[in-house]
């Protein structure tokens, strides 16, 4: 039988379920894994605060108890990893949390890692997140854009707003980026080409994680 | 054109780059990208100190050099991780290294991981490595099985030894296990099935990111 | 208006929350804030896994939000801080960890501090959390002392228990004790007086620290 | 008996010990602890230096040594914890240094904590410290108002110094503030004010500490 | 005119300074700078405490004002490293502890260093010392020999007791030994042979950093 | 017999090695050890990059391999430590790398120290050696001086460009500062007298402690 993987988003946004089955599309390979894209319904449309990342849980932790025999491998779609560590508790399947997954990618690509983030009150959070996994050593930054998620629309000036906390990031020494939000996805390329920096879309780390994995 | 993976196998023997041919067959899909390996000729028989991963740098860089035209990323096939800073530097090219592609991706499956050595002497070269790598947050311990890398075959005796080591680890509070030795590669089955933990390959980790990222 | 502090009980077992009413009985002064303790009933009987932790967030939210407007600090009693940094976020009012404030307190009574837990399976999650508050510098270790919450009952066998696992810590270097379940408190002066080492009941420290602060 | 904490202030400054007086006023209850201000007759008039912190340790153990019939807590009343480890090893009773309790009692209530101080030569020193403390990982930064211990009396212009430094602290990440000089206590409820940001005055960290441990 | 080290013995104890001084003889040389060594007249005559060794302090800072016209350097001959931050102050001229340098000084000799102490309860502060240094990733361990300072005479039993901590440290990882009392500096060349390690008497250190210095 | 020092300039400029047998000048003393210079001719002709750095250390262990009957003690006299640790492994004399050496001096001379580094694209190489020698906790900053090694040849302008950077780092908080090239020893004394912050040549930290163990 073929493995088969399930990335989790969960905010009810099926707009961003969209998106993400798009850009999983390209590691989709003839006899590699199954790669499913699955909206909560009971998330929040957008998830903010810590406190929308935490409520959805309970629901989160449901769905994956009942998928649990259809995977091989699930996926938590969010920067916050919420509820990974407790999946990993009740689930004997490999459970991946994006932010853990694409930093820890973002290592092999440059000495020092940056973090695009929405908005300047994100940045206490992902450094303390980032102190959970171990994983601050060698961040050179975070820099937010001053977007918030629903206007992350594929514009010139958001672009510009993008590229410009990348070069921020790159002064204070950053030589690969990490995207701290799943709606930064569309500009990968193009911040690739206009910074020479990686860019990490780190769900595109999880899904090669777990592809080496089942 | 199709995307390449080229795995270098630093040292000449030739076995071990057969047995990682083998082992990568599962990661190669139709529509994926084309992983070759390739032994560095000038590299010694095995790779047991850290003057011998320091004296083949130069030919890794050559074989770097000639063949960075041809591939899109390169996996150095050696867990003390020779020439990867380097070679980053004059490549445009992805390069990744064994132990900090694996080590990075045990973070995903549990909350401290363990490293399974060859000797007793290794564990201070590891543990440098690991404080360079800024991945020592998370470690539970490394255990050396005594078995000189010549010496790990597959045979009864070495299976035990691999799992003494992995049950000590567990006691130690690792819940994933990284294999600090390509030849350890044909045991992940067994101490997965054994003891219940994860096992990691580094290799598979490496090329899974390679793939995800090429 | 006096100030009122609300001590959280998030499981559902009343006898819990009854001791700990008696405990705080002792930081009850006239003139002093009103410290009133409160089951969560939506709360599982007792807490006992990372899964556990996390389900019980949103109802413990709900009473927080219900409640803010009648207390001036709200106490999470439980050794994991569940819900702790959510809760600062929608509240003004002070919010306090069991976990963040016991440890942080017990730096003030000993140059190294160990934390006695139930089962060998809670340590990582431990270790987890200490990182996560920044407060790992100074542990000396993490003991178990192999007997579930529900059988923490005041027997000579559980005292003997923990007077062991006390007794491991030193050895290792700890000077100071941190009670990492609800349910030793009623040891706090035997362990005490047997040791002579500080014995921290972490439920005491976030009363204090609340006291000081409203 | 009444349990009994002696705050001592280690300078010689009188109307130092009498705002220290006032400031413990509203931490006195009916049942619970006296608490007894003093001043270290033979401290320097003010504590400038790490050479002046210094040299009062011997007298100031002479009078621990003298009151530990007397007192059940001692708090050493200035923000570089002269003698606190000293006093603890010939002392039963709780010693209790100002910094430590305050940026202990300060990490329950904000993410990242940020340090006000006189002038920018303390600030070295006060990184040592909390290095030695094992609690910087949460430090957002430390920020000195130019202004001497002496001349931190309430006017407007001290109070618009203090206020400008925790504006740069607060945007520099801290959500909490602690006050690294005692002179600074007049100004905690109007910082909160403006800020909307926690003030921590350590003082009543360490009073609080003591009332919830004798 | 000729360059000056004074190495200064905080304790009384007029036999450590001879020994210190025929230790030092092999650093002097013609043209190089004279090393003088002195009795500080006031200190204990013995150093086991925190508390001796902060309440030398006052009388320390007094010899060194005093001479601070006729030295270039000043040794401050105590492994806990008593007063050097303060002395640095007041002193323009260079101000060294042996703790500091002997450790820093052996990080140029192996991957991981090991401690020597008289006793257990010495371990905690000198972890403490270790990371206020800044010191402490390459510390493998610290093992007490159980001799106290004024047993550390040259009999075969107290170089067997030598030896076994040495072998301990060797088997925690160490493969560099800093001596941690100046009574083992007559043992330096045994342990040496024996062990085949590199044994560091700081001493050495201090005065060879000076030395480069002055 | 007289004790031997072999200092190595790694790079093939003669002139560098010239100006670094003027420099060791100063601590060569009748009676002390005989210090010798000699120039790797196999190496590029400057150091400029980690690729550089690393593929001289074939040559560079010959050497070493050759002399190591000849002297007791190696200096490795390069920022970047090349070979340091392999080195280590295969001779049982004292290898030491200027780095390690000059940075662990530095810690004497005051609380945080900063290095002056050539260009920008040094830093994050240098972050990560500080890191791999575990000395990175009392850094305060690099700061880079916008001139590569060929042109730091004694003008008014490099001399400025040096005081600048060396007062950039005072204001980061440095007291000491290190020469991150070779280049840099002319200015030490001008350096010293303009800032007033202790200047460290790591040639003479190595020199000093090569002398005070062989």
């Amino acid at each position: 039988m073929n493995r088969r993987i399930l990335v989790i988003n969960p905010n009810s946004n099926e707009a961003f379920t969209a998106a993400m089955d798009r850009s999983v599309e390209r590691l989709r390979f003839a006899g590699g894994p199954e790669i499913h894209c699955r909206t909560l319904a009971e998330g929040p449309f957008g998830i903010e605060t810590a406190r929308q990342s935490q409520e959805l849980i309970p629901s989160l932790y449901r769905l994956i108890e009942r998928e649990k025999g259809n995977y091989d491998a699930f996926i938590i779609a969010c920067f916050s990893d919420p509820g990974v560590v407790g999946a990993r508790e009740f689930s004997a399947k490999a459970v991946i949390g994006l932010c853990e997954a694409g930093v820890a990618s973002a290592l092999s690509f440059g000495e020092r890692y940056g973090i695009l983030t929405n908005l300047d009150d994100d940045i206490n959070g992902e450094l303390r997140l980032l102190r959970t996994l171990g994983l601050e050593a060698r961040l050179a930054g975070i820099e937010a854009v001053g977007i918030k998620v629903p206007d992350l629309v594929d514009t010139p000036e958001v672009f510009e707003a993008l590229l410009a906390g990348a070069r921020r990031l790159e002064r204070r020494g950053a030589r690969v980026i990490v995207l701290g939000c799943a709606g930064m996805t569309p500009f990968v390329q193009r911040l690739r080409q206009e910074t020479g920096l990686w860019i990490i879309d780190p769900l595109m780390s999880a899904v090669g994680l777990a592809t080496a994995t089942v």
